[in-house]
């Protein structure tokens, strides 16, 4: 049991994972944590590549630019979530999107990434929200189908080291603005 | 104090919300849960609009078309949190956006919605995360500037009515692939 603004406060990105693997009891968690998440009219979008395979991580991990600060994560971590949504789904009614949005397909997984990273977290494990990588490679790799996105690449595990303070957050005064902007 | 895992799984969305103005100290706990949310290279794009002026819900009512779920929400609820965030932030290096989602401001607002929306219902508070109306008056009328968008506008209050189910949700087997999709 963890307190939810806890979760929320203390949960930090996770680039180092322990060799030790996630038990599927707790992978289960997490994907029932996905499935309780809102979306758009309820489309739910979103597909989950679920990877533990060492030569398919080893080919993800080259999807990434050199330098990237996720690039240990992605190899290090037992497991890998690969977040993929549906195309014209979510934001969508016949075929036809009337927001000046068109498909909230990134806002969704948005909202299912945030669940994610923080069931992760009550149950003692790291994550880290990656999306600086090469997305038409990837979705090669873990055959993405078309009509289908790859968003982002989750990698989660117990955390080898963790993170001494939190990147610095604005001030509630910053970004809050009262009846008009 | 609530477990996450109970937070994440009963949430709901609430269309119909009691009188009952929301202490200053619950509003400022959920802005706290989204000003501790993750985001691109922590680049915080948000900016959120606490809107509680009568004159102005009723404005912004008017911008969703009629025979929308969410039309008496927008008018009950003591407080909308309307949703904005700076364009060409997240996802941007140097004004350039290298991956081919482009500007991730969608992703990061869904992050921020479930930290919301979570966070208010461990407060007793209800919300309903509302897209389909017209984004450009609504802008135009809470006076959100050129560069940045409005996104979704949430309703938060004391719920009125509990909605007695959870709309159903995919199976885990459903949504889930092991190693390639």
């Amino acid at each position: 049991m963890m307190d939810l603004m806890e979760a929320i406060k203390e949960r930090r990105s996770i680039r180092r994972y322990e060799e030790k693997s996630v038990p599927e009891e707790l992978i289960n968690k997490v994907l029932e944590a996905i499935r309780w998440t809102p979306s758009w009219a309820n489309t739910q979008c979103w597909e989950v590549v679920v990877v533990k395979d060492n030569v398919l991580k080893k080919k993800l991990q080259e999807t990434f630019a050199k330098g990237n600060p996720a690039i240990k994560a992605i190899v290090e971590a037992p497991v890998l979530l690969a977040l993929c949504g549906k195309l014209e789904s979510s934001g969508y009614y016949k075929g036809e999107a009337p927001t000046k949005f068109g498909d909230w397909l990134m806002f969704d997984l948005g909202l299912v990434t945030q669940s994610i990273c923080l069931a992760a977290f009550s149950l003692g494990l790291g994550t880290l929200i990656t999306g600086l990588f090469d997305h038409d490679k990837a979705k090669e790799i873990i055959k993405v189908p078309e009509g289908y996105e790859l968003v982002t690449i989750i990698p989660m595990g117990y955390p080898a080291k963790k993170p001494s303070c939190a990147p610095k957050r604005k001030e509630i005064s910053e970004f809050v603005h009262d009846d008009t902007f």
